[in-house]
C-alpha cells in the first residue's frame, strides 16, 4: 500500500505520481540502464554495492531523463516554437538530444568560453549554440532574449517539477533492479536528480536512507542543511564539474525533508573513486559521476556508527561524460 | 530442433551440449553481462550494434568463464591438487579467482620480466606466483616441472576442451539477449573464445556469420586461414596485448570449419575504437577488447559487398584490463 502523498504533492514540485507519468512518458527514449555489482568493491566498502551506470543512459548521463520528460510534456503549441537552457553541461547535451528526437528547436546558451568539448557535444546532438559573456548575468539576459525573440520554453537544468520527476525514474528502475537496497547515495548539484531520487524512493519504502554526496568545494547544499535555508557560495572549486550549481527554491524543501545526510568528499577521494571505476567496474565515469562511490569509502561514512546499518548501498554513477585526451595522446608515440 | 551435432561432437573438443553443460556449471559464479547498444556508434557503423561487455565479467575478462568451467569440472581428487598455467595475462587472472572460488590452489608461471601489474591482479586473486626466466621454453618448463613437484592439472589458455566450452557461453547469452544478431565479430588469439562462439552460435543459428578480429602484427589465424594449415609467426608486434597467442590443435579445425572470415586491422585502428568505447559506450576496454569494433568501423569490412548482408552485428568486447596510469598521474598536478 503506498502512503498518503496528497501533502507531499502538495508541497513539492513532483511526487510518486509525476515520476510514474515521466517513466511512461520517456520509456521510448531512455535507455533502462543496468546496475553492475562488484565482489572487489564490496570487499573494499564492507558492504553490498549496487552502482546503476547512468554513465549509459542516452546523452551520456542521467540528465536525459528529465529533459526528456520537460520536452515531452510539452503541449505541441508551445513545443513547436523549441525550448532555451544556459546550462552548458550535460543538461544542454541532454536537452538538445530530447528535443531532436521530439524534432524542434533547443537554444543553448553557452558562455564564450566554455570548453570546446562541451560546446560539440551540443552540436553533435543538434544544439543551437548561443555564445554570451561569461558572467551568470549575461548567460541569463542572453537566456531571455532568446526567450523573447522565439517564444521558447526555458527549461532549467534542476530547478523544475518536470526535471526533478524525470530524474526521479532512476529510483524507480534501480529499486525493482535491486530490492534489497537500504540506502542510496546521490551526487547533489542543484539537487533536481536527488530531489527525483527522494520523493520516488520514499515513496516506494520509507525506510530507505538518502545520501547527497558532495565536493569539498562545492559543499552549498551540506552548509544549506546545516544553515536551515538555502545557503549560496561565493566561489566553487572542485574537479567534479557537474557539481557546481546550487539548490534551488524547488529543490531546497525536497533536500531539506527527504535527503537524510549530505556527505561531503575531497578532490583527491573523487579521483580515487574514479580510478576505482575505471579499474574495477570497467566503466568510464566523470568525477561528479563517481562521488557516490567516494563518499561510501571516505572515513567520514566508514567510521559514523550512525550509517553502520547501511549495508546495502545503492550508488548512482550519474554520468560519463569526460576528457580523456591525454590517454589518447599517450598512444601517439 | 536443432541441428544434429554427432559429427562435430565427435570432430571438435566442444560443442554445444558441452557449452550448454558449462553454463549450469559456472552460473553461480559468472555474471551474465549485460548487452549494450548506441545509436551513435549504430550511425557511424552504418548498421546495428550489439556490445557484449565482456570487461564486466569476473576478473574482467570474458576469460573467466572458461577457467571457471575447467575448474569446476575436475574431480575433487583431482582438484585438491591444484590448477597451473604459463599464460601471464587474464587467462592466469581467471584461473586465479575460479581457483580461488573452489578453495584450490593456483599456480601461475609467470616469465621474470612481465608487467608488475599482471603478477599484481594474479596475486590479488589468489594466485601462487612462481617466476620463470622470459622464454617460451623455461616457461613450459617451470610449469612441467610445477606439475610433477604438485600433481595439479594444467590449464592450457585456449587449446582445451573445457576452455572453449565455458567461453562458448557467451553466444548463449548473448543470442538470447539479442535475437536478432545477423553476425558475430569477435578477437582471436588462440582462438578458445572463438571457436567456443562459433560452435554455440552455429548449433543455434547455421545461417549466423562468425568472424575473427585480428591485429596485423600477429594476423597468424588470417595467415593459417590463408594457407589452410596452423601457421604459427616468427614474431608478433601489436598493441593488443592479449591478442599475441597462435592457434592451436584443438581450436584450428574449428576455426578452420566455423569461422567465415578474419578481418586484420592495425593498431591505429584498434586504439580508435578504444577511444570510441570510452567516450561514446563509457566502457573501459582494453585494445585487444576493443577490435570487434575495430573491425566493423574498417575499410576491409565497410567496403566489402560480402558484408552487406551483415545488418546486426554482436560484437564481444573481450576485456578491459589495461593500465591507465597516465591519467591518473595527469591528476596529479
Amino acid at each position: 500500500m503506498e502512503p498518503n502523498h496528497t501533502k507531499s504533492s502538495d508541497s513539492y514540485a513532483a511526487d510518486i505520481y509525476s515520476i510514474r507519468e515521466a517513466q511512461v512518458r520517456i520509456k521510448p527514449f531512455a535507455q533502462q540502464t543496468p546496475v553492475l555489482t562488484s565482489d572487489t568493491l564490496d570487499s573494499i566498502a564492507g558492504r553490498k554495492l549496487y552502482f546503476k551506470c547512468e554513465c549509459f543512459q542516452k546523452g551520456g548521463a542521467f540528465k536525459f531523463r528529465g529533459a526528456c520528460n520537460a520536452i515531452f510534456s510539452l503541449d505541441d503549441d508551445q513545443a513547436i516554437k523549441g525550448v532555451v537552457t544556459h546550462s552548458s553541461g550535460n543538461h544542454a547535451a541532454a536537452l538538445s538530444l530530447a528535443a531532436k528526437l521530439r524534432g524542434i528547436p533547443a537554444y543553448i546558451v553557452i558562455p564564450k568560453d566554455a570548453p570546446k568539448c562541451k560546446v560539440a557535444n551540443v552540436k553533435r546532438y543538434g544544439g543551437r549554440v548561443i555564445f554570451s559573456e561569461p558572467s551568470m548575468q549575461s548567460r541569463e539576459d542572453t537566456a531571455n532574449k532568446v526567450l523573447q525573440d522565439t517564444g521558447a520554453v526555458l527549461i532549467p537544468s534542476s530547478n523544475d517539477g518536470r526535471i526533478i520527476s524525470g530524474q526521479g525514474t532512476i529510483s524507480l528502475e534501480f529499486l525493482e533492479q535491486a530490492s534489497d537496497i537500504d540506502t542510496l547515495i546521490v551526487p547533489i548539484s542543484g539537487g533536481g536528480m536527488i530531489s527525483g531520487v527522494a520523493l520516488a524512493a520514499k515513496a516506494i519504502n520509507p525506510a530507505i536512507r538518502i545520501f547527497a554526496a558532495e565536493p569539498m568545494g562545492a559543499n552549498d547544499a551540506f552548509q544549506s542543511k546545516s544553515n536551515g535555508r538555502i545557503t549560496k557560495l561565493s566561489e566553487v572549486n572542485t574537479i567534479a564539474d557537474g557539481l557546481r550549481a546550487f539548490l534551488g527554491d524547488l529543490t531546497w524543501p525536497i533536500v531539506r525533508d527527504l535527503v537524510d545526510d549530505v556527505i561531503v568528499v575531497d578532490d583527491k577521494e573523487i579521483i580515487q573513486a574514479m580510478k576505482l571505476c575505471y579499474e574495477i567496474l570497467k566503466i568510464a565515469v566523470e568525477p561528479s559521476g563517481a562521488i557516490g562511490l567516494a563518499a561510501v569509502l571516505s572515513d567520514g561514512f566508514r567510521k559514523n556508527p550512525v550509517y553502520s546499518e547501511c549495508n546495502h548501498i545503492g550508488i548512482v554513477l550519474s554520468g560519463g561524460n569526460v576528457d580523456l585526451g591525454v590517454l589518447w595522446n599517450s598512444f601517439d608515440k
